[in-house]
C-alpha cells in the first residue's frame, strides 16, 4: 500500500474530466496522493498509452496503483481489469495498454473487475468506466483493498497485448522502426539503446545519422541518434524539431548500423 | 470544513498564473489539497465554466470549496462572492458561473466578499481577482474560517444567472440545443437524460441518430445518441468527432423523439 | 525546509516527462507538496522560462524549492546548479533562467551539483537531467539537506544572466520593449508599473493607447494599457487578443509617456 496513483487519460485538459475522477477518488480516500502522467494521448490511441506509461512506471514508489484509461470499447465487451506486478497495479480496460509495462515487469495476478462494492455505483454509465470504476477501484487499491476483493481471478495468458514491431537483424544491422513522437519531435525508436556499438549510426529517411553521447555533440539544426532518456535509440534534433524536419510519422523503419 | 479546493479558470497552463494561485493558497495552508478541474475554459467564456462546475461539483467531498474565475468584469462593478450550497462552498466573480450548480442545488447563503483581511492584500490589483481575493477567500474557507466573516451579507435573488436555453414541448418531441462540446468532439444538449423513452432517437444536422447505450452499439464512424455520463443526451462519434464530422456548434437545435 | 517544491519546464503535457519527475520526487519524500508553475514554456525558450518564475516565486512560502528546467545545453559544458536565495532555492541549469528571480531577489550562495549522492543515479542521461539530477535534488533540498551538501560552491558573479534589454530615457519619456505575451494575447513590457504619473499613455504599434486602472475602462475591442498583476506596463485589449489585433511580438518597442 502506498497510498500513491497515478492516472494517464486521453482526456485531455479542456473538460472537468480528470478533476471528476480526482474528487472520486477524495471522496474515498483524501489522503492519496495522486499524480498526473498525462491526459493528452491522442483519442483512443491505445499504442501512445502503452508507450507513454511503459516510459513512466518504473520511477514511482513500489505498490504505485497506476490508473490509465484509453478506452474506445467502453460500455462494450472489453473487460475492466486490475493487475498485479512486480512494481504495484495496473487498473483499467484490458485492451492491450498495460502490455508495454508488462513486456519489462511480468504480471503476477489479475482479476477482472466484476465487485460493484468498488464502483461508484452499482450501474455504471456506459460511456465513463474512468468516473465510475476504474478510479474508485484504483482509490481502493491504493488505500489497502486486496486485488482479490475487487473480483474474479482471471489467467495471465488472456490478458490483451498490443503486438509489438519484430525487430529484423540484417547483416551488419538491426531494422526497428519509430515507435513514438514526443512534444519535441524526438523520433523514439523500437531498437533498444543496449544494442548500440563503440560506434553507432543510423539510417532514418535515407540518410545516415551519427550516433552520439549528447544534444549538443553536433551542430545546430542537424539530426542526431542517441540512446535516449527512455532507453530507446531517439533520433533529434538539437534546438529543432526531427518530426517535421525529417518529415518522419510513427512506424517509419529506422536501421541501426554498429562497428562499421 | 473539507481541507480540499477545487480550481476551474481561463488562464491556461502556459503562464505561471495557475502556479501563482496555488502559492497564495500554500501560504496561507499548506495542508489544503488543491484540484484542478480545469484551467482551459476558452477565455472570458463563462457559460463554458458554468457549464464544468455543474458537471462537476456532485462528485466532490461534502464540505468541497470551488474557487472558479471566468471573469471578464474584474475591476469593474461586478460583485466578488461566496456562496454556501448544500455540497459546499462557491467562489468567484457573481457573474453567472454558479448558476449551473445552483439550478441543481440551490444556494443557502452568500456574502458580498468586502472584507480585505482574507484578501491577499489590502489594495488588491485590478486584474487578477483570482490571485488577490478568490484563491485566498477560498484558502480560509477550507481551512474553516466562516462564511459570514469574508463580507456583507447579499440576497440569493440578486445573484446572477444566465439564461438557460428552454426546452419547447412539440408533438410527439422536445427541442433543446447544444450547450457544451467536449474534447473529444461530443456534442452535448440541454436535453435531460431522464426525458428518453424505450425507443428514442434525435434529430440533428438533418440527420435522424438513434438512441443507444454505449459507444459501441452503431458502427465505427456514425452517429450515436446516447445518455451521456453528465446526465444530458449527447451526440457522439464512435472512435470519431462529431463536431466536425456533424459540422455542429454550440447553441444548434436537437430534438428528441420518443417512443415513436 | 518547507516541503514545498514547485516545478516550471518545457517539457510539456502530452508525454509522462513531468509525472516521471514527480514520481521520482514520491520516492525521496511522498510528503513533499509539488506544484507547476508551467510545463509549456515554448521548447528551449530560456527567457520565457526566465519571465515566469520571476513572475511566480513571491507568492510562495520562505523556503520554497524552486525546480525550473528549460535546458537546451544538457548534457554539454552548462554547469547545473543550486541557488540559496532570500525566498528560498532555485535549482537547474545555469544558463540565465534565474537571473530574473535574483535580479529583484538577490543570491545568497550556490554550489554547482557535483555530489552524485543526490542524483537519481551515478550515471544520469546525457538528455533528461530533470528526472536524474535536478528532480532529486529539488526534493533532497525540500526534505532538508543543506545546500552545501549538494555540491561545491561556485562564485554568484560567475552565475550566468541573461542581458535584460535596457530601458532608455527619452525627452518625455521611456523607451521599453515587449518582454512577454500570454495565454490572453497580453503584451508585457519592460516598463515597471512604479513608473506611471497621474496621467499616462504608451505608444505601441503606431498608436496611442491610454493608461487605466482596470479592464473595463474602455469600450470592448480597444487597447487599453495597465499595470498588470506583474508589476509591469502591458497592453491589453478587454475581451479580446492584443497580440493578434497589434500584430505585436517579443521584442517590439513600447513607448511610455507621463503627466502630458
Amino acid at each position: 500500500m502506498s497510498n500513491l496513483l497515478t492516472l494517464l487519460s486521453d482526456f485531455g485538459l479542456r473538460d472537468a474530466y480528470v478533476g471528476v475522477m480526482k474528487g472520486t477518488i477524495a471522496q474515498i480516500n483524501p489522503n492519496l496522493t495522486v499524480i498526473d502522467l498525462t491526459h493528452q494521448i491522442p483519442p483512443q490511441d491505445i499504442a501512445a498509452a502503452r508507450f507513454n506509461l511503459m516510459a513512466a512506471y518504473s520511477y514511482f514508489p513500489a505498490g504505485t496503483v497506476h490508473v490509465a484509461i484509453v478506452d474506445p470499447g467502453v460500455g462494450g465487451k472489453r473487460r475492466a481489469v486490475a493487475i498485479q506486478f512486480v512494481g504495484g497495479f495496473l487498473v483499467g480496460p484490458d485492451n492491450g495498454l498495460f502490455s508495454g509495462v508488462l513486456s519489462q515487469a511480468p504480471a503476477m495476478a489479475a482479476v477482472e473487475l466484476t465487485n460493484p462494492r468498488y464502483w461508484l455505483t452499482p450501474r455504471p454509465s456506459q460511456t465513463f468506466h474512468g468516473r465510475d470504476i476504474f478510479a474508485t477501484v484504483g482509490a481502493h487499491l491504493a488505500s489497502g483493498v486486496s486485488l482479490a476483493e475487487l473480483g474474479t481471478p482471471i489467467s495471465l495468458e488472456t490478458l490483451v497485448s498490443l503486438d509489438e514491431a519484430q525487430l529484423v537483424s540484417i547483416n551488419g544491422g538491426i531494422i526497428g522502426s519509430i515507435q513514438y513522437i514526443d512534444h519535441f519531435g524526438n523520433l523514439i525508436t523500437t531498437l533498444p539503446g543496449t544494442r548500440v556499438g563503440e560506434n553507432w549510426a543510423v539510417i532514418v529517411a535515407g540518410q545516415r545519422v551519427p550516433g552520439c553521447q549528447a544534444y549538443g555533440d553536433r551542430p545546430l539544426r542537424e539530426p542526431i541518434a542517441l540512446v535516449g532518456s527512455h532507453g530507446w535509440i531517439e533520433i533529434s534534433i538539437y534546438c529543432g524539431n526531427a518530426q517535421t524536419q525529417l518529415q518522419q510519422k510513427l512506424g517509419e523503419c529506422v536501421t541501426l548500423i554498429c562497428n562499421f
